[in-house]
């Protein structure tokens, strides 16, 4: 007979009154946030465990949730606008009984988020999430509610990369994030630690240095992995959207130039989505600035992508991205400038500097791919298909070997039905096995026990 | 044959981008946005000249028709938002080119309101506009949407009396003003000359003296008046809520006390209006400061009201205002006491400070009304029936009577069908008729010629 | 038997703790600027009273020394920093028993001027006051502890014209100082009423227009002249220079460009003092734009100057100077223009843009004049001289009559010894003569009773 | 034969024009300015070299001479202002060619405060640098000309401790620093790294999450030590005293509160410095919180520093301080408490909020020591002496020994004449000893080979 022992952690009990734009609702407004509130509970109270344990070292995201078993979230309504209560609440949110006001912005973005999407963006509401149109429209109003999109001059730098990454790597992320912040650039990342972190990290001290007061650092999350990667405790700008296609249609639209570090297979799906629609003939004139790096360690690493994209997308795909390796310096010249030309673009397109109406966006890369072994089989990576459309499958093989990986539904098919299959020309199953193989050997994918690979490749 | 020679005014052809609200739009808002312009350009035009006029010394509303007939305005759509195009636009609007900054904004903000009505309260629309709650909601909505409702202390003070008032009236709003603005008190009036001009003038200089740096001028007006009542050019939030009745359920969920200067027809109809809110039952606990003040000279005229009142809705009704004759210092600290006390009732009620949800506006209250020959002989204006509903009565035979003199509508049914008739009990339609003249003896009414009344009084 | 009765004003005791500029202070500063207070104690509170009624409508210096008999003033010491305690203040700079916050600030500034005055340009002190290095050193440092340096881009108007204007020629200097606003540009004057006041209440409305928030009104005063001319309530910037002299230097190091209203013989010696500067050889590569400029109906006053310069200073003269009637866009044109030139000559010459060291003052414009009959007599004003030293002289000429007309010390000397004798030319002596009659047949100069010149020309 | 190779590193060459209080000097200044910094050329480059390379890795002063030997500094008068002249300066402090703005306004500091006290401390000057009432006027002199005193509410806490401190210790002072962050509190240090840095790293991830804005940062330093003891990149306000004594008086009349990490025989000498001037009686009544720190691991230490201080000064010596071990949040709120009494203290002694004027400082701890053979052998370490003189005494004790161990002239001292005697009683003696030998052993000191005291006890 064994007994788990769990140090009871210290919590709080709190009452907080939202502020910035969750301040001046409507009665009507507010009896609906509460009711969306009730209707997604255990949602809400996920996300806002995530968040009220931002900054902790742990990233286990079942972590929080047993060793704060009691906390619990409550939107009410009052006459005046809405409270939250909070029960059982993490004390590291708090200091001397009052909630940290950094954590608290947070959590009204996680109830703001949520309801939005709850309220705004149901299925079957007024917003039409069949078009394409209909859904970017979805993810420009949830960012503009979340107060995002500002009308000032382009400088918002997207960080892709793992969360799980050496010590080497981390180092290389705060020294490209301090680059970047010496030149005035804001950043944008998953909002997690690793490759999400660190870039922030180095702004913020670069940041200092320069004087610059109103910095962004903005955390773009979604409801499947926020507590898996709990916004740093450097996130000012916290976004939930509704899904992860919406999260990588926001990342586009939003960022002037994109860096990705060294990730796993989340950060394969990343780039396949993000080449599959620079690919397009739509998009061939858009100057959209792309850097893969890393320190010079990492090196072979990139190559290795490099050579699967290659191979499977062709050598044109290489126009689209540029690989620096151990040069921060070097990456932050190479943005500021990349930047300039997009805003000399948008300028010359009449289009604006927050939004990024202009890049083409098709609706195979927004619907939401559910990893079914069905839809994972009807996968079709064969030579001869057009770049953009073979990258969109590849991006779905990622996506599914993720959540077969990771996450608890696809983990409980995989369980019952075996691995998927996916077939695919020969060369480029190979190409994709090895690459995944690479990344558990990097230890780039968190793996509990032995790998045991949730696909079978069929050439 | 006779001919108008109009001396050619300097005009300017000109594009502006907005901002602060009208520059974060979808594209699909845009194209709306557009499309509604088009649909209410005439409505559009007029408004947009009051503005662009704004400050000029002639208030008289056909006048800047006149001299720049030539005016135009259009709302296209670029990708990257809107744009307004102005031609032959009035050059005192503008300085070496560039339209002065506050005349943009006032211009931006007449888009935003029209556009929004447009849009968003459109008859058959997603809005509820035949309920109480669901017209409260609109008005809620448009001044959320005109940025108006901010969650801080209560210190918004509406000032009604007339456009057209003596020099030593006019000299007294401004020591009111003067005096609200040093106790850091904010003005909000209908935006025109006269009473609505002097206490923002008052209280411009105030606020400088006392280093305040945010302070709100608002002016909100409606359609029907915007023209004849150009903002002056105090004004720094401009609304134009969509019919008379939005109008003043907007000035009392906004205002946290009420000053009311002499003035003719309209305010007396804003008098009935008020009172007879104030006097329902449901709002009796309710605290709101009102206080009736002018100079010395102007006694008579707020005795003249009081009777009237006293007839009408019966001494009680007395308990609701306070008169404070030739004391500028008294009526401001009056106001900040009375705003002290509304400050803690919303703090108990947990209302909100920036809209009075508490006080209770009926449906018959807040329905259009519109002034034609059977409706003003429907009026009951009889001792006995319950006061606030009286009140409701007689504000309508104010509003028809203002809509007799001078509205285009309401004088072109006059001419056809002859003076309005109103039914009431003998020394109410006395003392109603003696207010009238009163009003005309004293040059608070703009009539043209010889003073023919639009009203008979039947008894 | 005759009595006077005077209406007791209401007053007020306050204790007030200075901020800015006099809330960092040694011990040791804080007794010496106590001992200093001391010292200057009549001075100070003539001053203080000044600002304590500023805005009043009286403009009789005298009146406010009469209506608060027991007004005091006492600066005392607290180890925490300087306390001033105000006995029987005029209750009109309170609100609700509190100061106002901008009419402190004056008050600081006076006793902040007043103290380093006599703590650091004493006679016999550090600061060499017989060079003109040095006193130019003694005005950069009163304004620099004034805090009116900064280091931004010329924008500085500065207005000369008279305290008693018709009100044609008040309400124009009101649309000049509107158009200098439109344009963003300050307004420095006398802090006085009349066109002293004018200019900045059309800036202000300007500047609100424009949205403008950190907007500069500064008066400069000095002892003699700051009772008379009260600060009028829209100086935001007050400093108090120790003597004539000093205040003119302080004026045309300060500002960039400078407008004269009509104005009475202060006025012309301001015109005299700054052309005699001008006109000197060293100054001759110095961009400084000078307008001088009033209504249609004042054309035949400039006309007046005109002449007058043209005979004394010889046609050379008027190169230094444009005027332009009736037209105030014309007028801020020219100084918006001439300014950026300004600009472009400080950056050429490395000269800061905060003062204007490249203008030579030599002595002789610097040294106090006191006008004693001996001095008046010396004066030397013949044609043949050099320009700038007739202008010294002439200067001197009007700053005696000044003195003899209206201030204390002045007039008792001519009572004394009847009036002064001043040599000159015959056709200049007429001139000056005939400019001076007019003044008074135009009310510019405020004369009780009948007009006696005090000055007797001897060709 | 040995051969050096130094890898080059990058330089730039810049011309700088200083802002904030260097840019509104009058012509005589900026020339005196231009003199003074010739005549301390050296000074001025070593400390502009300290700044320029803060935050590189190395801590050793003597590195950046070596690897910017062709590094110069020159202040140059220009009719405008001054100009700072680099050449061969370090590229770290540069992006893209233009300096970091916080690297410059760390550069001005050192111009501003060497500056300063070359003109205005100098001896013989004018201010009276004999007395002790002269001495803390001038640290108040340079501390306001450094625009460090500000009239706000009492929030600086001062961290003391050493610049070589184990991995443990440092993530300790930076979760102390993280709980003084969350309470809003700023911090003040040496301006090094090492318990320098930490406080302030951690108070900057904590004043981030509280959205607090203008954070302080304050380093003080002296000539002596800025070399070795770079400023670390968080420094936000950076002063330069004189000396070490005005640097320790500084500290004291600046802060609100004092922590003490661990640390070597600085530490040690602060420590003494301000126990010494608590005990005396005059400060007896003076609130002052201050508490020793460190993480478990460090209790050893503090149990070694509490027993000498209980030998040497008594018993009574411990009311003055608070140990706590391993609890930044106990520490952070005992600071916050006990300001809160400074405050309460300020107030009713109406002392100023931002410099302690009611703290006694003597003049035997304000005067300079030279630790020469002479002034080392006279001191008086013996039982009897009333405690504050003791401590003087010891402070002086281990100034020597830090001279003797590391500053140049020390070192030159001790090669001629062998170690210095030290007279004291005999268990004072050992347990002095005792301490230092602990610090040797813990590598608090920097020492080069084995260490060979620089003392010699001679009971």
């Amino acid at each position: 007979m064994t007994a788990t022992i769990t140090t009871a952690l210290p919590t709080v009990n709190a009452r907080i009154y939202p502020r910035g734009g969750l301040d001046v609702l409507s009665r009507d407004e507010v009896a609906r946030l509460r009711d969306a509130s009730t209707g997604m509970h255990d949602l809400l109270r996920r996300c806002a465990l995530a968040v009220l344990t931002s900054g902790s070292t742990s990233d286990d995201p079942r972590a929080a949730q047993e060793l704060y078993p009691h906390f619990d979230i409550q939107v009410t309504q009052q006459d005046r606008g809405v409270r939250i209560d909070l029960d059982n609440a993490p004390a590291m949110a708090f200091v001397d009984g009052e909630i940290i006001r950094g954590v608290a912005e947070l959590l009204f973005a996680v109830v703001r988020d949520l309801a939005y999407t709850a309220m705004e963006l149901a299925p079957g509401g007024s917003q039409d999430l069949e078009s394409s149109a209909g859904i970017t429209d979805a993810v420009f109003g949830l960012l503009r509610n979340a107060r995002i999109l500002h009308p000032t001059d382009p400088n918002l730098v997207v960080c892709w990369g793992g969360h799980s990454i050496s010590r080497d790597e981390y180092v290389y992320t705060k020294q490209v994030g301090y680059e970047l912040g010496l030149r005035g650039l804001d950043i944008c990342t998953g909002c997690g630690p690793g490759a999400m972190k660190g870039p922030m990290k180095g702004a913020t001290i670069a940041h200092a240095k320069q004087r610059r007061n109103r910095t962004r650092y903005i955390g773009i999350t979604e409801p499947g992995i926020i507590a898996a990667e709990s916004p740093n405790p450097i996130v000012n700008h916290l976004v939930i959207m509704p899904d992860i296609e919406k999260r990588l249609e926001a990342f586009i639209r939003l960022g002037h130039g994109i860096i990705v570090f060294p990730g796993g297979v989340g950060t394969a799906e990343e780039i396949l989505y993000l080449l599959g629609i620079l690919l397009r003939e739509e998009n061939a004139h858009l100057p959209f600035p792309l850097v893969f790096t890393g320190p010079t360690a990492s090196a072979p690493y990139f190559e290795q992508i490099d050579k699967f994209l290659r191979l499977t997308l062709g050598e044109a795909a290489t126009s689209r991205y540029e690989i620096i390796i151990g040069d921060p310096d070097a990456v932050a010249k190479r943005m500021a400038s990349g930047i300039r030309k997009v805003r000399e673009h948008r300028i010359a397109q009449k289009d604006s500097f927050y939004f990024n109406w202009s890049v083409d966006i098709p609706l195979e890369f927004q619907r939401p791919f559910a990893p079914t072994h069905e839809a994972m089989a009807a996968l079709d990576l064969h030579h001869g298909r057009k770049p953009h459309e073979l990258a969109a499958d590849l991006r779905r093989a990622f996506s599914g070997i993720v959540a077969g990986n990771v996450k608890e539904d696809g983990m409980r098919r995989i369980e019952a039905h075996g691995p998927f299959e996916i077939h695919g020309d020969h060369d480029m199953m190979q190409s994709l096995d090895a690459l995944l193989r690479a990344f558990v050997a990097q230890r780039r994918m968190k793996i509990a026990g032995e790998y045991k690979p949730c696909y079978r490749v069929v050439a």
